[in-house]
């Protein structure tokens, strides 16, 4: 009796107790479970890699040319079989060229040639992508980021004959030989090298029109080997370079797939992943990694991101219909305005200041631009972009609010922001001009076609005008160009940047490009620079998106 | 009818032809046989090594002082907790100390402390058997052997967290570890680092008499950890360099295994490998590798080596009396005095000169030593060695020759090389006096016990002897004092030489050691040594069958 009086006791408790706890953790948990199918999700859409065994095309000797890109030039010397064929040792500082931008791993196979190996063999292979990294020295390392993105692996060989891959995985189309230690009292040759390169492409993209330029068809190819490195099992932003998910480059990877190889599975498995990897808070984080588990760079928040995830997803459920993933991500889409509806003031303007303090707002790889036009532009632009998403799935009503504000922000911009007598929008206290702000604007639709025309226009002659840092907000400016109906200048904007790039011997898209300073890096050193980078990729898009524009 | 009488017609001939083709290749093919059946036996003998994850007990910083072995000493500072607990860019250069020499495979687990892994982390490890080697810089490497035996290994670790195995197999006490490479935005530890020593040791070696000295047993210690980090799946010369089985070196390791671990198997194991790999002609080849599979250093020949295989093969019998061993390899124990019937001339001299234009004639790393004395000695030796093995083995008739080429030899010695006046052997034109031509002058039995006595005496006065170079031509010093009846000489040998390494911190007995010149290399750079090497064990040997010389 008396024990059944306490287990009926301790029962009641234990209900009490575990409803007040269930009420207090309800929202997190609820977060946390949606967070785990995500993760879920994303697993089962994880793409099995194809991969293919490439073979270098011949030896090359690097020269130095103050007409080729970065100074240095890649002359062919030799077929391969030179390399196979002789000994190693009157031949170290050799240098394979694979002919084309490859991402996977690197593998080498040793044999002896006279004599026994009696001691190991030491080689340094230095990878490139581009034929500076195989000519400037890596040491002393003046880059700001780590010097171990620079892919210099230096191997002990401890038994031949051998066949060894470089575990790391790997990105390039060069790769230097140099012998750092050998026996006397033997020879050997390098045998055979190769590199399976991998890619979750799986499709062949559409022909373009039959009449379409050299130029437009080079510059299309090399947008597609771009886009095609950076599809691994995620939207890498650079196979080298920072070999992850950013959001910003997932934006511009899912514009481009959508017109070229369509791997739409990949796409769903980064908006489930980012979304599974978000905070506690719903808000997303800028980047994610995949192993040893998948992570975010936690405390790694972006403001222009957050806003354009909403953006890809409306772009992807309109493009394939794909509603149920739509409606599982709502949830996160209408968590990320709320940090529109944070910094929106009453008087219709973003409150930059007050938001640059607590977040990274990036917009471009570029010192000293002014971010006010780009947010109130593109918080505008992800407001409406989300409405029409949320039209799409039929959930207008959990954010009625938002069509009111989007109008509201772009009043103000247009009152605030505009000046009438240059036609330029401008941004900040010292009404700074700008590439970036001028695209913004015209996206968001705060300017007319008729006022985003002569604004775009003005930019040319705009005194001190900041011009695009990175390929990257050069995509939003060829975007505006393309929105404003400015066709022609779009299509000659493509061909002058991205074919600069086709001209300077791009195999793939550059991180960076600046046509006057070939040797920009944001960090300092420009070998580590990525040199195969998604958000270059769009000439892609743009190409195959509009034929009318660019295929003719 | 037609095809059958064609058929017998071809039947016939094929017969003939394998007839006259079997001759042919008949001697050739025997041994071919032999030797496949012998490699069979050395696998089937390969032991199984025992694996033991060690800790490191504690950080040490390497000081600079004259008084230390090669100028350098390793001082306490911090227990490993300090390494494991702190951020590692603040501790790059850091030493860990694993209190003992071990040879296997390092391991480090890598943790992010603070922020999320962003960018490679790039480690330099380098590993070290003595501190000199953590001190002195490899590059630009002086040495004359391959700079790959050097154990400085780069390291790129792709993801954090992660525990990451070196592939290489190394042989250290010490780590190094500099930091060449990390993001700013995160900071990491080193979590662990463990080694995984191997070893084909089973056994503990039986105890000291109780009355033994504290140096005579440091000694005894030291060179069963030279020994026990030497026997790996075979008997190794050092595992740090060359990694290999030498038949000097197993001559030596078997002595002292008889007395301490007794892995027979691995003596068995490593007779049979050397016969599996001996030449067509059925003569041995000086060393041989494991890996990627078996085979020898083609083309090694060094004559004193061949002769030694016999001894050891005695000795082996002898031990343990395993005649089924003795018996399937006393072919090629009878082919190696082969060597002695060429080189033995009509006057009882071997021909020195010519032997050396033909082989490599070795027994000590010793610059200008005339080994006419050596060699004619050890001809003596291998050749009585021998006889008793075939004694053992009731296979006297085949080589009845033997008994009376011996005495020839001994006789001619005697007559030639034998200095009345002096008490001293010579050797060679110049009449050279040196430890070897002594020491193997008294283990051929050339000089009598009184004349040992004097000889071995009289060379601490002899103006211009030459010095044993390396532990090894010094165990034939010892061995040849021990044979003269020169006891306390032979314990004071010990002590003063392997001793001079206990008191210089040797945790392992060195393969090269000269008192009066700590940075003495065969190879023009002492931190290329090894400083663990077989030859060097056989304290172990002397000290354990020789109780009442060194157990008192």
């Amino acid at each position: 009796m008396v024990l059944n009086l306490l287990k009926t006791r301790f029962t009641v408790l234990l209900v009490a107790f575990i409803a007040v706890f269930s009420a207090n953790v309800k929202a997190q948990d609820v977060y946390q479970q949606y967070r785990q199918g995500w993760l879920k999700k994303a697993e089962d859409y994880k793409p099995r890699l194809s991969e293919t065994v490439k073979q270098p095309v011949s030896l090359v000797r690097l020269e130095k040319d103050k007409a080729a890109f970065q100074g240095w030039k890649a002359v062919n010397t030799d077929s391969v079989g030179k390399l196979y064929n002789t000994s190693f040792k009157t031949q170290s500082g050799v240098v394979a060229d694979f002919g084309e931008h490859l991402t996977g791993y690197f593998s080498f196979t040793i044999k002896a040639l006279k004599g026994t190996s009696d001691a190991p063999v030491r080689i340094r292979f230095t990878f490139g992508e581009v034929p500076s990294e195989l000519s400037v020295p890596f040491d002393p390392y003046p880059g700001t980021i780590s010097r171990a993105w620079l892919q210099d692996e230096t191997v002990t060989v401890t038994e031949i004959p051998g066949t060894i891959t470089i575990p790391r995985r790997l990105a390039c189309r060069y790769v230097k030989m140099e012998l750092l230690g050998a026996s006397p009292y033997f020879d050997f040759q390098i045998a055979n090298i190769e590199f399976k390169a991998t890619t979750s492409v799986l499709n062949k993209p559409p022909l373009l029109a039959p009449g379409t330029s050299s130029l437009i068809a080079d510059i299309d190819r090399v947008g597609l080997n771009t886009l095609k490195e950076c599809m691994q099992t995620v939207y890498e932003d650079g196979p080298k370079r920072d070999r992850r998910l950013w959001i910003g480059d997932l934006y511009l990877e899912s514009l481009a797939n959508l017109y070229s190889f369509q791997n739409n599975d990949l796409t769903k498995r980064c908006f489930y992943l980012l979304a599974g990897l978000s905070g506690d808070d719903g808000v997303l984080i800028s980047n994610v990694f995949e192993t040893p588990e998948p992570h975010a760079q936690v405390g790694n928040r972006l403001l222009d991101y957050c806003f354009l995830y909403n953006v890809a997803l409306k772009e992807y459920v309109a493009a394939t219909d794909d509603k149920q993933t739509g409606l599982d991500l709502w949830p996160v889409a209408k968590k990320q305005l709320d940090m529109i509806r944070k910094y929106a003031g009453a008087d219709g303007m973003m409150d930059y200041v007050k938001a640059g303090k607590e977040w990274w707002v990036f917009f471009d790889w570029k010192d000293g631009l002014d971010r006010q036009a780009c947010l109130q532009g593109l918080s505008i632009y992800a407001l409406n972009q989300t409405y029409a998403l949320a039209k799409q799935l039929g959930k207008e009503d959990e954010v009625s609010d938002v069509p009111a504000l989007a109008r509201k922000l772009k009043n103000a911009a247009y009152k605030n922001l505009y000046d009438k007598q240059t036609g330029l929008f401008v941004s900040g206290t010292n009404k700074q001009i700008s590439y970036g702000s001028q695209a913004w604007m015209v996206l968001s639709g705060v300017a007319s076609k008729p006022e985003a025309q002569i604004a775009l226009k003005a930019l040319a002659t705009a005194k001190d005008a900041v011009h695009p840092g990175a390929p990257y907000m050069f995509h939003y400016y060829v975007a505006a160009l393309i929105e404003s109906g400015l066709k022609n200048e779009a299509k000659e904007a493509v061909q002058t940047y991205w074919g600069g790039m086709i001209k300077k011997g791009a195999d793939t898209f550059w991180e960076v490009y600046d046509p006057n300073d070939e040797l920009k890096s944001p960090y300092n050193f420009y070998p580590v620079n990525s040199y195969c980078h998604a958000w270059s990729c769009t000439p892609v898009y743009f190409i195959r998106k509009y034929p009318e524009i660019f295929q003719r």
